[in-house]
């Protein structure tokens, strides 16, 4: 499924290749409700099974994932020079992860995290859609002297 | 301003060091509501003024927009392996640039864009809040030995 302008070649990721990029590209971008009005944050995730973990900490992002759990994530990689890139869409819902035993679980998962402050708040995002896709560029034919 | 753990150092941009990153990397990503969930799109933008200026084709985005201008916007450049980066947020208004005028003087910015599509729509975005943020790593001293 795709694309073709002819210079430039859209393919439309499988749900299967979408996770595989979530999985090596632990870092993307929560989108989340915040009165009324969409805000984006960077995050580091980890991808356990088909759904996204992360940690945050108390504020506007937590407020507004309370208030409104309807989510998206983003996670790409661009290439500025060559003009090519992949990005992956997540859109679903988000849960604080509060069961003892799933915070268990979750304090084992191999989550890496760069940002300071301790984060306490373990949140969940279950998919209703995963897409994604990916731009490439035709070689140029020389063209006729 | 900003803050210390130690370890790690996350300084807070002004919005003149935000909008010269905004100008330096040209391609970002919209946050826009669809049928009352946020979704990311990355695009490329151009800065004009103390604004952002993309271009869209018909589609669920420009739908989003017309019906609910609220809007942000995200840059960013994070280093993985170092576990550094910046990030920029631009909260503001989405408006379809139509007035012919404008419409020349849109045609005359340096956008490059590199998604396959005719793109006919022009938006700019009209901020209302600019921040950003930057995290530092502290080189680990030397433990003794």
């Amino acid at each position: 499924m795709g694309a073709d302008d002819g210079r430039t070649w859209l393919e439309h990721l499988s749900p299967a290749e979408c996770w595989k990029l979530l999985s090596l590209h632990p870092v993307g971008r929560l989108g989340v409700l915040v009165d009324s009005a969409p805000e984006i944050y960077p995050v580091n995730h980890v991808v356990d099974g088909e759904t996204i973990v992360f940690r945050t900490d108390p504020g506007s992002k937590l407020r507004g994932l309370d208030r409104r759990p309807s989510v998206c994530y983003e996670t790409d990689g661009l290439n500025l020079d060559e003009r090519t890139g992949w990005s992956v869409l997540v859109k679903g819902r988000a849960a604080e992860i509060t069961e003892p035993h799933e915070l268990r679980r979750a304090r084992d998962l191999p989550l890496r995290f760069w940002a300071l402050g301790e984060k306490p708040h373990w949140i969940r995002i279950l998919p209703q859609e995963v897409t994604g896709r990916r731009i490439h560029r035709r070689p140029q034919e020389p063209t006729a002297p």
